[in-house]
This record gives C-alpha cells, structure tokens and sequence, in this order.
C-alpha cells in the first residue's frame, strides 16, 4: 500500500517500553491516514512506495509539542500590561478590556496563535476562553488538534455552564476528529460550590472531560482556606471533580497535605505546568516532583501570552528543566530525558491523548516535528536530550506536521497568512484596547 | 563626505540624558569610519551619500548584545557533563578534561562560539580562559569585539601570572583595537593572597582591569568565611583588588555586609550575571537589586556553554528579568527597560566600553544589530520594551554589524564557515572528551 509520506534520514526520539526516552539515528518513519504506519531504520523505508518523501538528515524527529493550557486568543494582549501584580493585571486591564472582546477579535487572535504554535513546534493545544466557535474555526483553518472548552463563572448564572457544556457537545470530534472539548468552569475562586458540583455531574453524564484554573498561587490556597476551611484541591474534591477526568491548570499553590486527596480521585487527574508566567509574578512553581512521587501526569503549557508573553512550549520544557533544578535545590532533578518525558508522554496524557499523541510509534497520530541540529547553537552534540533541553529553541523547527500533515515546511507555514491575520488585528486593537469606567467581565478577588 | 553604511526605517532603541530607554520609529542611521555618526530620522538621512544602504523597515535596531562573562571555547563541551552538581561538574567531568585541551580546540571552539554569538546578536563578549592567543586569532576573524584574559591558578605557580600579564600587554589594542585585555586570576578559591595582591599591582602598574571569578555561589562564601575568617569580597578587597577596574564573574554569594565593602572600593566594580547557569546547579542568583542600590553595574553574561549550554546573552536578559521577579518576588521589579539597561549601558560599563559602547548614539562604535518584529510570537506590539524582553529570540536577530562591518545579513554569517568549523571540531572530539585516570587541571575545593 502507497504511505502519504516517508521521512527519512532523521534522528528520531522514541519511548522505550517503560517510557524511556531514547534516540535512533538514520530512521525511517512511515505515515498513511494520519497515523504513523512504522518508525524504523532509513534503509527499510528506501524502497516504501509514497506520494510525499522528507529527507531530513541532519534533522530530529520528534512527537510535536502540547500547549497543556493556554488561552489563544490573547495573544492579542500581548505585552499589554506589564510588570504589574495578578491583582492590577486581572482587574485593571485583562478584564476591564475582555468586555470588549468579538467574535472577529477572538478570532483573529486564535489564528495569530495558531500561527506561532505552529512555527514553534506545538501540534495540539488545550483552550480555555470565551467565543470558542471562533477558536474552533482558527483550529479548524491552522490544521492544528485542539482540546477546547468554553471558560464560565457563576457570575453569569446558570447560561455560563449551559453555553459551555453546548459548545463541549457540539464541538467534540469536529475537524475531522482533531477538535476534543472540555466543560471549563474558570476556577473555584470565580464558580461557586453548586456550579462545580453541577459541572461534575454533567461531565459524567455525559462523558466530558473538566478543565480548570486551580491553586494558581499560594496566595489563593491561603484565602480559600481561610474563607472555607478548604484548599481549592479540596474544594474540587467535594465537588466531585477529582473523580472526573480533570486538567488543572497551574497548581503552585497545591500543598503537602492535598497530595493525598488528588491521589484518591477516581478520575484521570493532570496538572499544566506554564512555568514562565509564575517566575514572572513572584510566585512559587508547580510541586512537580512532589506529583510524580504520587503519579500525577504534569504536561507543558504556556497560559496566555498576556501573561506569558509567548505560546513557546519549548521555553515551557526549558524553564521546566531549570526552575524544577533551582526550587529543589538539586542540579540532579528533573534531568533532560525527564523534562522531554513532560514534553511527551505526560502532556499527551494531561490533554487526554495518551496512546495517540506524544510518541513517535505505530499507531499514533503523525503529530510530530523536524528539528535542524546544526546550527552553531546546538554544536556539537555530546548528548541529544541535553541538546534538545537546554541549547535548541522553537525557532529551530523546521517542519510541523498534525495528522500527517505539513503545516509548516522549512519554516514557511503552509495554512495561514499572518500578515493579513496581523494587519486585520491591528485595524480593531484600538477598539479592544479601551477600558471604559469600571467595567470589567469579573472581579479578581482569588 | 560619503558616509559608509545608512540604515533606514527602523524603530532604534535610543537612551535619554538620563539613561532612559526610548523608542524611535523610522529612524535613520549613519556609519563612517566604524562609528556611529548621526541616529536620527529616516527622511533626514534620505539625501545622505553613503557605500551601502540597509532599509530595515519593520525592524528595530539596538546595541549589540554584550557577553560579559565566557569561556568561548567550552563550547566544544557543550551537554558533555549535565544534571550534576557542580563539585561533580567540575572534578570529574571539565578539568579532566580541560587537561587534553590543544591550542587548535581552542580556535575551533572558539570560532563556533563567536558564529553563535554573532547569530545571537552579540557584539562583544569578554572572555576568561586558556591559550588565549587562539581565541584572539578567533575574534580577529569573526569581526566580534572582546576584552580577554588568560586565566591562571596559584597551583600553576608564577608562570600562570605571568603568562596572562604578558598575554594582556601583547594583545591589547589588537584587532584594529576591536580587542581589549585584563588580567585574569580564576577565583579567590583558586589564587592565593599572594598572586591577588601581585595581581592588583600589575594591573595598577600597567593600566589594566582585571576579570576574576568571585562568591560564585553561597557555598564558597561559606567555605571562604570558615577558612580565612573573610567573604571572596572581603578577600578580593584585602588584596586590593576593589581600587582597580575589576569585574566579578557570578557574585551570587555577595552577601548584605559586602556591600559598603563593594561600595569603598575606588576601581570601577561592575559583576556580570549568567542566571541560567545558577537555575541549574539549583544556586541562588546575583544580587541585582542590592547591587543597584550601591550603583554598581550588573551585566549580562552566559558562563560557558559547557555549564550554561548556549551563549544567548538575549536569554540572560530575559532569565535576569523573570529570576529577578522571581527571587524579589516583586512583579513591578527589573521592568522590560530594566532588563534592556542592563543589556545595553551596564554591560559596556562591566566591560570597559561605558561611552564606547552600549548605545547608539553620535560617537559610539557601531556595534549594533537589527531585529526582526513581524513574527507572529512578536506580535501584536503594544509596548515594544515588553516585545523585545519578553517575546523576542535571538533567533529574531537579522543582521549583526560591529564597528559598521555587517557579520551577519538576514542570518547569513559573512565572516565564519560553521560547517567548516564543526567539521574540523568534532574529528577532534574523541582525544578531547578521553578522562584519563585522576589527570585534572585543577581541583574544585570552593
């Protein structure tokens, strides 16, 4: 049978069979329908019959990078509001300007973000935000794979919940199966006990996944105790959301004693780790080590790039590496085939892709980049995972493919046309941009 | 008179009467004789006759980034020795192998390391190594600028001192004056009271700084107060050392009681900072803020790449700026035009060039690079400070130019071969990395 495309010449990083990473030079890789067909040596694949060869020697190959939480379209925010405590940032420019969102806006937004993931290697993202028709069209146009859930606080009654659960029904399996969805109440800060137990029963119902900001800091941890005798990995509990399948984004301010309680959910529970973004707020970081010890799945995320100021996943495994060596004190830890574990296999299992995304292996989805390893930057290669880690970058993706797919070859992005997204962006900032006297879509109050 | 280089239609970072960070939108600038003659706007510079013209709309032009602190050609043992502790790192790993260095590995790596820096946008780096003349060659070639200084050991007896005293009369003002020279004492760890006061009268004697490292971390401060009763500050004071111009490698174990002594020193003191090699041995970080309130430059640097993995002096910007919120745990701290000061004005005080370097402005050597702003992880720019900190790469950097001779143009290295270079390199590789059985340059006893 004739493959849709064979890569060949490649370095490939694979999964040994606990897990392990591991690097095969000189490889083959076969895809057809979407999905890798075999990973095997170059020569095997020499005379494999295909409408579409890569020759990538000198390259690696490797499963695409998951955005484990994000909110793409803000990156129309970009750099709006710097330099400024959570406090300032949420309630006197993020949402004073969200009330002046559109469609067009949200839009516009998602396709520029779509369009950076993309050149940065990332293949598949998990969305949490308003107007999330729009996001679906941007995944939809981009070719990327998507987790999408439409964001609600209790402070727009019941509607919220009812429009995101819609969408979640709606939506799942759209763009020929690349689009999954979430319900996904904003936090237990912003929806009440009733809506997160309420959300917890709709998502058993109905076979949904729950995706939510929680323990974003230690500051929130502390208010929540203080106003109701719980952590929010507790609040969550009671709400019955640990026994659902749960992304929680953030989670520096879980504690020793939550560990316990997440390790007794009976749901399939993950953490999105968006390093950068707490460094930049003087908070502390994601317990990673303290959830592996318990086997919690911690994938990469970037949060919004009005926080973050980038959606580079590659920056998320770097900053991983080496926030995790200095919180812990220990050169030792989260070592680089453990940073590119989470780039993989954990982050594939926190946006409830495992077994199809975040390896290069028969049967997984074709969701998987090319990665040139010969500029001066990444010279010489003593030990490829350090390399990968800790000297290369996004910008040396050459190739990004989703479902087999080539969305961008040799850096030039095949489905998208940013100057046109960019100069139609600009033209409504102005309008965006405005914040009218007190308005806001929501308190910060965490 | 015919100038030698216009550039037209950037945005240029400027610096007010009072060092403050300013952006100008289609700017001109005019280059004679390696010197910046006029930065002023795109229409005044239309009429003006020059060699070559550069029009750089949609980017920005800046100062070259300045390196404060490296050992370019550890670039050979880039992820040779990783996820150790430093004692580790240094005792089984680099000096053994530093012990097999050869003057051609040196040039080698030295070369790749002057191709990454110019890619990165640096422009100047001030080194701190062995068979110094080598990298010397390697900086005439690349067409970088540099301050050198051949490092020495008390072990190495009165040859190491001299050799570096001799190496910094021979080769100061080399390279049409593009290369600068200090003596070089590895550490007060390393060099005893004796070669550092030696030290200090050499430099007096013959005009030249000197570029040590010192209280690299808390643990040699420690160590330094239980064996001489002093911290490496106080130690480096005792010899005499604070009345040169002296620059401090690291300075993450200066403690509060080193500040008045910082302070009484009568040498221009600056510290280079390299943060995200301090993230990876799990250190705490240089003192940035403590060392503002004194006045005390603190540049921007990358340690070698053996440690550090790259020589991104853009990454230690923007590791300077999050690590700096992070330790303060103060979000309105080191601001985007914080970090861009120390990137521009403080790193040419750190290394000599204050009023040379470090900004384009009349008189300034033109050392500066332009950066590409249209990607889609730049955009939208809402405020340009942030862009460039917090969203921009050194992958962004198009065109890198020092004293007006353009080394790179749209990411072609003009002065280098990189295949070339890697080549030669790695068939040296082997005999390089061999560890024979207890053979090191030095023991690690900080």
């Amino acid at each position: 049978m004739t493959a849709d495309l064979v890569i060949t010449g490649c370095t490939a990083l694979v999964h040994g069979e606990h897990g392990e990473i591991g690097f095969v030079e000189n490889s083959g890789i076969v895809v057809r329908d979407g999905v890798i067909q075999s990973v095997t040596s170059a020569r095997d694949v020499a005379d494999v019959p295909s409408f579409e060869r890569v020759d990538a020697s000198g390259q690696l190959a490797m499963p695409g990078f998951i955005n484990c939480h994000t909110h793409a379209p803000m990156v129309a925010l970009r750099g709006i509001a710097e330099d400024l405590a959570v406090e300032e940032w949420f309630n006197d420019w993020i949402w004073p300007i969200e009330s002046n969102l559109t469609d067009r806006v949200v839009e516009l937004g998602a396709l520029l973000a779509c369009a950076e993931m993309i050149r940065g290697g990332v293949t598949s993202f998990a969305d949490h935000y308003f107007s999330m028709d729009r996001v679906a069209a941007a995944v939809t146009e981009s070719g990327l794979r998507a987790n999408l859930g439409w964001a609600y606080f209790s402070s727009q009654g019941p509607e919220g919940r009812e429009r995101s659960l819609d969408f979640a029904l709606r939506l799942r399996g759209a763009a020929g199966g690349r689009i999954t969805t979430s319900l996904a109440p904003h936090a237990p800060y912003t929806v009440d006990d009733t809506d997160l137990a309420a959300t917890a029963r709709l998502a058993r119902e109905h076979g949904l996944p729950v995706h939510i900001h929680a323990a974003e800091n230690k500051a929130q941890t502390d208010s929540s105790l203080e106003r109701y005798g719980r952590t929010p990995v507790q609040v969550l509990q009671r709400a019955g959301l640990l026994d659902v399948d749960l992304l929680i984004a953030h989670g520096t301010g879980i504690r020793e004693e939550d560990l316990a309680v997440l390790q007794e959910g009976g749901g399939r529970i993950a953490v999105a780790t968006a390093p950068r973004g707490y460094l930049k707020f003087g908070w502390g970081t994601t317990p990673v080590r303290a959830l592996r010890s318990i086997g919690i799945p911690v994938g990469l995320a970037t949060d919004g790039a009005a926080s973050n100021n980038t959606l580079d996943v590659w920056e998320s495994m770097t900053l991983t590496a080496l926030v995790q060596k200095y919180v812990e004190q220990d050169p030792t830890w989260l070592t680089a085939r453990q940073a590119l574990d989470h780039a993989t296999r954990q982050s594939a299992l926190a946006v409830g892709l495992g077994g199809k995304a975040g390896a290069l292996a028969p049967g997984f989805r074709a969701d998987l980049i090319l990665v040139d390893l010969t500029g001066p930057h990444t010279q010489p290669v003593h030990d490829i995972a350090a390399t990968l880690v800790h000297s290369a970058r996004s910008s040396d993706v050459l190739t990004t493919l989703v479902d087999g797919r080539i969305l961008m070859r040799d850096r030039r992005l095949l489905s998208l046309d940013v100057p046109a997204i960019v100069s139609e962006l600009g033209s409504l900032l102005p309008d965006l941009i405005k914040r009218r006297g007190g308005q806001r879509i929501q308190d910060y109050n965490g």
